[in-house]
């Protein structure tokens, strides 16, 4: 289906990959519901067009085969993770991931052609899942495998994160200003409550613009009751 | 798009997940689009429907906003394996992922309403995701992180990965035959090809019935030559 196509074109190049070889497409080539389901990628992308697999992967090293199903084959079966994982100790291979149609998947002589085989762990009471998702997920895994993103980051824009040092000039501030407003009213309780209060103000990773208007804050509140004084 | 959130309902229920919460649906709902596009997930999963984002979240505790592009507020940003582990470590607390629509993404409003952000690392070059696709990787990662599947596994079906013994037998035999076939032309170089053949047998890591079929296919060549003799 020429949407599954486009869709699956768009999902690799979103992650970085543009050699897609497509295998006796059912309506054509080219096909405008591809291009149109691509949302672009398939103005970057030229696909090749084969008559069979066999001639697709006649070039590469090492192919994998993604099924859903187990097949009565002895060969490994990796996750994407794991694939991807396998495929990038190959520093000189070229590799190829295989996908079979939408509905029917591929063959067991398909599967047959090639050295390994990938399956997507799924929710096994609907676990079918669309052609273009396994290509997109595979594609995920590539890129997630070289990017070097932290899996957190804060920025901070223009401003820093406080020091200590302001932080706690900004305790001292609101500790003082609350004793004035009446706010500790049992001194026994008031190392407790101070340090839940400082508890509250260090988990926020503060930045020093937000301890600035932290602040401001404190000298608008003291005007307002100035007033109503 | 109904057919964005059909997509996205299959995507989700494909790794297991089906709390799905849609605010102000362009198109109403129910939507016979985003049925059809759901390959029955919307059988399995009945979606709430609200009118704004403030009470879709309402009863979470954690919320995390979807967004491609950075925004200028300090948040913790995470990558979806980084966003799940965050969520995995809130054990009592009702977390929630926000995804925009397709084209415009969320509001900044929507983002400040939420306590952390989600950036999918991609192709900066193509960067747009699918609405779906986005939906996809994040249930992907959550089941991942349940998920005992190893990277790699070979089942060997009926059969067993040979014994060391077994594969010495056969190996033993197989070099015994190329010796009467006359295969070791050279007698000093005779040790360095055993070993190579020996190499070539033993990292196909064969299962039992495997070397049982080379016994049978030595057979069969020997019977040949016999013939041709």
């Amino acid at each position: 289906m020429g949407e599954n196509i486009g869709a699956a074109a768009r999902g690799m190049l979103n992650f970085g990959l543009s050699d897609l070889r497509i295998v006796a497409p059912r309506d054509g080539w080219p096909n405008q519901a591809a291009i149109d389901m691509s949302s672009g990628a398939l103005d970057k992308i030229t696909p090749r067009i084969f008559n069979s697999l066999q001639e697709a992967v006649a070039d590469l090293h090492f192919v994998i085969a993604t099924t859903a199903r187990p097949r009565d084959m002895v060969k490994p079966v990796f996750t994407p993770a794991g694939a991807i994982a396998e495929t990038n100790t190959r520093h000189d291979q070229k590799t190829g991931f295989v996908f079979g149609p939408e509905r029917a998947g591929l063959t067991n002589d398909d599967v047959a052609l090639c050295h390994a085989i990938l399956t997507i762990p799924v929710n096994p009471d609907f676990w079918s899942l669309n052609l273009s998702s396994s290509v997109l997920l595979v594609a995920y895994e590539w890129l997630k495998s070289r990017d070097q993103t932290p899996e957190l980051m804060t920025p901070t824009g223009n401003s820093e994160a406080v020091t200590h040092d302001a932080l706690e000039a900004f305790l001292n501030r609101l500790e003082s200003e609350l004793q004035s407003g009446g706010f500790f009213k049992s001194p026994d309780l008031k190392p407790t409550m101070v340090r839940n209060i400082r508890s509250m103000f260090t988990r926020g990773n503060l930045t020093d613009q937000e301890v600035r208007t932290f602040h401001g804050m404190i000298t608008a509140l003291i005007a307002n009751k100035s007033k109503v004084d």
